[in-house]
C-alpha cells in the first residue's frame, strides 16, 4: 500500500506503539479525512474511525451510510451500527477499547454526544486526547496535500481578482460577501473555509468582525478576507482594496508598511527558523513604520484540512519550521474608528525557504475595466 | 425583554430549575445560535455560553473574538479568556460549576478539546448531557423560526427550478453539484446545509451516495437533494428529474407511487398524530404500489438550525406532533442497479394540519426553454 492515507495510518500506528497507547479514534471532520479521504459531515456525524496500535483500522458507520463510507474511504473494514445514534457508536468503540491508561485517544473534535458514552463506559483514566498526535502528523503536508492547497489557493486568488474588478461602491458588505461565496462555489469550491470577512471603513478596524449591512463608500479601505474548501483543503487570503475615489491621507503609508511586513515575514521563512522569528520579522517591519501598537494579533496560523490549524506564528513561539508546514503570514494595522489594512498569503516551507501559495495582486488599487 | 432569544433563555432556565441542574453550556453551532443568535464557527470554536439556572448567562470568548460575540449576541455579559485555547475555556467553565450531580449539562456538539478538561476537573458524575433539554426546546419552532425556514426553503425551491431548466445531459454529477451550490450562494445562502446529492441512474439507487464524476445520460432519472443555510436556518428538498429523452419503462409508475406517498404523508400530519402514523401513511401508499421493499429508509427527520434534527418520522415512533414542529417528508423507491426516485418537502405542523414550506414543481419532467 503506497496510498498516502495508508501511509498516514501506518505512521499513526507506529506513534501509538511508541506511546504505549492502544488506539486512537477519529471523527468526521479533518481528522477522519486525513486518514481515510472521507470527511463525513454533521448529517452523519456519528461515524468513527477506530485506529488500533496493531491490526486493521475499522470505520464504524450507521447502517444507511456504510456504502458511502466504503466507497469514499481507503479503510476496507466497515462495521455498521443499527442506528445513526451516538450511544451505538460509543458502544462499538467500547467493545474495542483496551485496558491500559490512555486506552483510547479521542479526537479533539469528537462531539460530546459520543464521548459522554465513552467516559461512562471507560472512566476518565482510560481516555486521552488524540489532539497532539493528530496535529503532529498533520503539520507537515505531503506533496498531494500541498498540491491540493495550491489548487484551493488558486480558486481564492481568482475570486480575489474578480472582486477587485467589481464596481463595489454603494453595495453592502453582505452583498459583496454573497458575490465572493458565489464566485468560490462557481469555481468548484465545496464550501467556504470560514465565514467571509468584508470590513469596510471603521468595520475593517476590528479584525474579528465578519460583515454587516454597511454600504461600501468611495475611497474607503475594505478588508476582504476569505477562503474555500477544495478537495477538502482550505485556502485563506486577505487583500485590502479601495473602491472608487482616493484613499484617506495616511492610508498609502499604512498599506506600504503592511506590504513590507508581509514580504519580510515570507523572506524570514526557512526550515529551522522558529515561528517566533517569522513573527518578529513582521513585527519589526511594522514597528519601523511606527504602527507596532496597531498590529493587534499574531502573524499567522497553520492551514490544511482546516482553515485554522494550531501552528502559531506568534511572538516568542519556539516551534522550529519544517519543510511541508503551511501557514498564513497576515500582518495587519488597525486604525480605530477609521479603517483596517491586512494582507495575507499562505506559504509552504520548502527545503531551503518558502513558496507562496497565493499570487493575486496585493495592491490596494481596484481593477477597472474602463 | 421580549426578544425571542431572551425568551428561549428564560424557558431553558425554568427547565433547569425543574430538573435541579445548576447550568447548561452551549457551544458554537445550532445551540449557541438558538440562545444568542450567534452561531460561531470552527475558526473560533472555543467559545462557550454558560446558562445558569439562576442569574445572567455569560459568553466565554477568546480575547480577539469578544467584540464579535458582543455585537452578534443577545447575551450582554461576555467574559474573555486570554487565548483561543480549549483549556482556558474549560477553566472558565469550571469556575462556574456547581457541586450537584448534573452540575453542568453539556451540549451534545461540544468538542472533546473542551469536554476533556471538564471531565478532568469535575469528574463524570457532575457532567450530564444537555441534548434532551436543548432538543425539546428547539423542536417547536416559533414564528420567527418558521419565517426563516420558509425563506431558506424558497431559495432551495428557486434553485430547484433553475436546475430543471438546465441542459444537463452530458454534464457530470459533480458539475451539476457545482451549479447547485453556485445558485444557492448567489441567492444569499451562507452555506449548504449538507453536501449536495446528485444521483444519476444507478447512483440514485443508493440514498447515502452524494455525487461523483458520472455523466448524466439522456432519459435517466436523477435524484437531486440539497439545501442551504439562510439566516442560520436549513432547507432540505429533493426532486427526481429526467433530462433529455424518455424515462425507463416502469419509471412513471414508481414516480407516481412516490408522489402519492408524499401527498399521503403530508395529509396525515396534524397536531396529536404520532410521527409513526405519518410514516405509516407514506409506507402504506408505497406498499399499495408494490414497492414496500424498495423504500429503505425512514420517512423524515426534523429540520431547523441543523438540516438533520433528531425528530424521527419513522416506523412506530410514538412522538406526538405539535404545532411548530418542522420536518421532512421524503419517500423514496430505490431500484437497485437502475435508478432511485425520491421526492421531499418540508412541512410545519399548524394548529389543525400542516403547511408545506416547499412549492417547486414535483414532476420528473424538466423545464425546457425551447
Amino acid at each position: 500500500m503506497n496510498h498516502p492515507h495508508a501511509e498516514r495510518i501506518r505512521r499513526l500506528q507506529r506513534r501509538l506503539r511508541e506511546r504505549g497507547a492502544d488506539s486512537a479514534v477519529a471523527f468526521p471532520g479533518p481528522n477522519l479525512q486525513y486518514f481515510t479521504g472521507f470527511r463525513g459531515e454533521p448529517v452523519d456525524r456519528f461515524h468513527a474511525l477506530c485506529l488500533p496500535a496493531e491490526g486493521e483500522p475499522v470505520v464504524i458507520s450507521p447502517e444507511g451510510y456504510a456504502s458511502q463510507a466504503r466507497r469514499s474511504s481507503v479503510v476496507e473494514s466497515v462495521e455498521t451500527v443499527p442506528k445513526n445514534d451516538p450511544a451505538q457508536v460509543a458502544g462499538a468503540l467500547l467493545e474495542r477499547a483496551g485496558s491500559r491508561p490512555d486506552a483510547v485517544l479521542v479526537d479533539d473534535d469528537a462531539p460530546h454526544a459520543v464521548t459522554a458514552g465513552l467516559y461512562d463506559g471507560l472512566g476518565p483514566d482510560r481516555i486521552g486526547s488524540a489532539g497532539p498526535l493528530f496535529r503532529s502528523l498533520r503539520r507537515r503536508k505531503d506533496e498531494a496535500e500541498v498540491a491540493a492547497l495550491r489548487r484551493s489557493a488558486a480558486v481564492a486568488d481568482a475570486v480575489s481578482v474578480e472582486v477587485r474588478s467589481l464596481d463595489a461602491v454603494g453595495t453592502t458588505e453582505a452583498e459583496l460577501a454573497t458575490d465572493i461565496r458565489t464566485g468560490l462555489h462557481g469555481r468548484g469550491a465545496t464550501g467556504v473555509s470560514f465565514d467571509v470577512v468584508v470590513g469596510s471603513g471603521p468595520n475593517g478596524a476590528d479584525p474579528a468582525l465578519r460583515y454587516g449591512d454597511r454600504e461600501i463608500r468611495s475611497g474607503e479601505p475594505v478588508v476582504i478576507d476569505f477562503g474555500c474548501f477544495l478537495d477538502g483543503y482550505a485556502s485563506d487570503q486577505t487583500r485590502t482594496v479601495v473602491f472608487g475615489g482616493d484613499p484617506p491621507d495616511e492610508f498609502e503609508r499604512v498599506h506600504e508598511a503592511v506590504s513590507a511586513a508581509l514580504e519580510a515575514g515570507v523572506d524570514a521563512v526557512a526550515p529551522g527558523v522558529t515561528a517566533g522569528a517569522v513573527d518578529a520579522a513582521v513585527r519589526e517591519t511594522i514597528d519601523e513604520y511606527g504602527y507596532a501598537d496597531e498590529f493587534t494579533h499574531a502573524t499567522g496560523h497553520g492551514v490544511g484540512l482546516a482553515a485554522h490549524e494550531r501552528l502559531a506564528i506568534a511572538e516568542g513561539d519556539p516551534t522550529e519550521l519544517e519543510p511541508g508546514m503551511v501557514f498564513s503570514v497576515e500582518p495587519g494595522v488597525y486604525v480605530e474608528g477609521a479603517y483596517g489594512v491586512r494582507i495575507e498569503d499562505l506559504v509552504v516551507v520548502t527545503g531551503d525557504g518558502a513558496e507562496r501559495l497565493n499570487d493575486s495582486p496585493r495592491t490596494w488599487r481596484p481593477l477597472r475595466s474602463d
